[in-house]
């Protein structure tokens, strides 16, 4: 098995990102490619002592900057450290790709490089989320795709319950449908129509459920549009992130506070951690015909380390046909 | 000035309704009304030493379920609680309204018996949120319409920056619209046609925010669809909520927590406070003729005390009017 990393991609590459596939070369014993500029990686690694020398380099000397449009994939950045790690799948040289870089453009990529799977309308970019019960559920789609309908809904119902089973072992998914309120009736025509779909539909559908449930783990699965979940993902990070920011404030206000942190602080990092996004290493773009995931923008050595993992039960479990087939199963909705 | 309060709205009914609206007409010595069933109100306020000789009652039976359908207040229950605290505003028998009950009822009744001001194509349910910086942002349209067009999203923008202007007291309220990027060329054609309105409208448009930002202070008000802003608005309620009752929890869990607890109480409770979505009282209901303001359903009495305190401000400033000076001078609009 082999898996190509983005070394430029993400707020802390390319020093995390080395890391976290020498890491995670050394404990998966898989092959991994770094695509990115081989002399600032060498350089880079020799001053940080890290032996590079299980590690494949695939050369080029651009960067799609994170704030580039999305499409500028396929034009002007076409031989950007992403690209090249999206042909390489594409082209069957790597069995998966990770890359902590411009989502958008990831999407745009996955879709138009590596390519949709047979009967997929469109793919969907898929964060998992923690929750405070120290549970988590996808979100999808997270952004992909701002004209939703509602088989493509449907399908992203369908893409997100084929992962959570294969990828995060999560026994009959529970797939819930956001809305503004529970009752079949609740929403615009776009959720009435969606709701009767997914009732139709193979995957284990347990309604609307309200965004104030989703913290607490009510589903699995929440499927919405990609306005909307690109504007829920934002804020559940935002909020999130304040609130780790203010308690640690807190906690250093004052020698009493400092005081006070030192009994509960053990438990107030266990809780930070339960709530760190990082940890599920990111989010998947379903869909498309190989492996792609897309590591938090933010993302460490180990958030480089846990998206390698998760690739590899992605690959392992055959997640592209196991998608395909639960389609081809699923008449009419091609 | 009158103001007329529904005694059986809300969780906690009608004990902290009552307790509120006397402690409102004691400190802002104006004509309080409460509607609801008489005999109940006198015997609630009986068994619990309760004054209320100050207080007139508007006597009904009937009281709007909170999960009821919102057009039920149009048919069988058009003689609850809070249908006659609205016809009472309508009928100019009070200046304005506050009621903690079931909120699709409230937009619904507003809309068809408070009726719309000239040019206000859709009233917009209007919450105000904590921010964690100890501000606030109002967030429109809080899911009143799920039907959303530019134009509609435009009067939105003008609408909050009326209110947080003339009711709280912001200088030049910074109204941005929802977004999944900051550039203009971002979103779907709602987002642009919207930013293109919003642009030369007679407001401080400071132009898209994503929706990490918003708990961060970034805007005063935030304009979105309200499918969105639904979805948006239960989630930083829910994550508030889950969020409390956690790091309550953890102060809870040893012998150890509790001692670290009582040295960062003050300021850990300091914080709560903060974040608490009570403190604002609720949401207005903006665009249409009168004052109507919906406290949260959670409400105790110093939630029913604050909306009686923003009503008043809504009342002296004359929302309704500005609102509707401010459309008139906009041409196109109507």
């Amino acid at each position: 098995m082999k898996i190509v990393i983005d070394a430029f991609g993400g707020d802390n590459a390319p020093l995390e990102i080395i890391k976290g596939a020498v890491k995670a070369q050394e404990h998966f014993k898989i092959e991994i490619c770094l695509t990115g500029n081989e002399n600032i990686i060498k350089k880079v690694a020799k001053e940080n002592n890290i032996d590079i020398s299980n590690i494949e380099i695939n050369h080029t000397e651009d960067v799609i900057p994170v704030d580039e449009t999305p499409n500028a994939i396929m034009k002007e950045y076409n031989n950007s450290s992403m690209a090249l790690g999206l042909k390489m799948v594409a082209n069957n040289e790597a069995d998966g790709f990770v890359s902590a870089g411009n989502s958008g453009a990831l999407c745009v990529g996955g879709t138009l490089i590596v390519k949709r799977l047979k009967g997929v309308k469109r793919p969907g970019f898929a964060p998992v989320l923690p929750t405070f019960n120290g549970s988590s559920f996808m979100l999808i789609d997270g952004g992909a795709n701002l004209d939703a309908r509602p088989e493509i809904l449907r399908q992203f119902g369908i893409l997100g319950s084929v992962y959570m089973e294969k990828v995060m072992h999560r026994e009959s998914p529970r797939v819930a449908l956001a809305n503004v309120g529970t009752e079949s009736h609740k929403g615009g025509d776009l959720q009435k129509d969606t709701y009767a779909l997914l009732q139709e539909s193979p995957v284990n559908f347990v309604g609307n459920v309200e965004s104030r449930e989703i913290s607490n783990g009510a589903c699995d699965v929440y499927v919405c549009d990609g306005f909307t979940g690109n504007i829920l993902l934002k804020n559940y990070e935002g909020v999130a992130k304040s609130l780790s920011h203010t308690v640690t404030d807190i906690f250093k206000k004052s020698v009493k506070n400092k005081i006070g942190a030192l009994f509960v602080y053990g438990d107030l990092m266990k809780f930070k951690e339960t709530m760190n996004t990082d940890v599920y290493g990111g989010a998947p773009i379903l869909g498309i015909k190989k492996p792609v995931f897309k590591a938090h923008g933010s993302s460490n050595a180990t958030t480089i380390f846990n998206a390698v993992r998760l690739t590899i039960d992605y690959i392992n479990a055959n997640v592209p046909q196991v998608i395909e087939d639960s389609f081809n199963k699923l008449k009419g909705i091609k």
